[in-house]
């Protein structure tokens, strides 16, 4: 029986689902240990193209060693760079753009994502974005820095015009409130 | 392109769509104008069956034509009484319910579904609901008794135990306040 509200992670690999389609372009803003990268390697097919960032070289190992193992490496551009430095390296426009806050799982955790990068790559990824794109962030508040990154994400979303973003928050209800939580955001087709 | 988030009932609309298959059984707990019945009615087929209640003889009319006119009558049970005597008219496993609280539109405003009803009506739900079986509620805040509703019924929610309930909320973010939300509750399968 299909979960559809298992945990935040698979409701984005869901979301992303109904929409990727072979061939579409997509990126992975916070590659860590790969898991997003190889499901959108995957959805994308080898007509597609992946770039994934990351700032920690053992991230883009592991990330690497995953999609290689896979067959899915002749899709994927690993890029050890920082995500706020999106319009450096893309030059197309993309489909979809996934994010993973926090910190890499198993990694080292005092290196998190930040607000203002976060949200510097968020724009270069709107900027990019084909209409009816998507984008969608798993977003932790559990961990020192969370609440804050939140916060000021939080503010740059309200603020976005309705006229030409859909942006909805999904979280449990019945979970502790620093259960990790999904954002989506569509660009109006 | 498809709009993943266009607005509550379309989200609703998605959702039952990745889980509602042919031969399954599903309440429209209010049936209101009939477009959920509908759609509920097209999902199932032919072999499958939708109950639809609503205490307004001019809603179960108005669901009445308009299942007659897409010929879908033959899979429908309209029932004119309150969705909290639910188990007084189905006695089968039920796979999917829809919620659509607040007031019919372009009908009597004063006519408002209530906190008391609606979860003695979800609870009766819960109790037919098969594993991995699905219900769906579009929330309204923005009238008179609304507000009221949701604060009881998130009480009722926020306890379900999470081992046996996954429960989500999907909102807005860049909408106003009072704009019409989701809530999604599924049985752990």
């Amino acid at each position: 029986m299909m979960s559809l509200f298992k945990d935040a992670v698979s409701v984005s690999h869901w979301w992303l689902q109904t929409y990727l389609t072979q061939g579409m372009v997509a990126v992975d803003a916070t590659a860590g240990n790969g898991y997003d990268t190889v499901f959108l390697a995957g959805r994308v097919g080898p007509t597609g193209r992946v770039y994934a960032f990351d700032i920690q070289e053992e991230a883009l190992r592991e990330t690497r060693a995953r999609i290689t193992e896979q067959g899915l490496a002749d899709r994927v551009e690993l890029i050890h760079a920082g995500h706020e430095r999106l319009l450096e390296y893309v030059n197309e426009p993309i489909n979809a753009m996934v994010f993973n806050l926090g910190y890499r799982p198993r990694g080292d955790k005092r290196v998190i994502t930040r607000p203002e990068t976060t949200i510097e790559a968020l724009k270069g990824g709107m900027t990019l974005l084909v209409s009816g794109g998507l984008i969608l962030l798993t977003v932790y508040t559990g961990h020192p820095g969370g609440e804050e990154e939140w916060t000021s994400l939080r503010q740059f979303l309200v603020r976005l015009p309705k006229e030409k973003w859909q942006v909805v928050k999904l979280k449990f209800l019945n979970r502790p409130e620093k259960a990790p939580f999904n954002i989506g955001i569509q660009k109006y087709g």
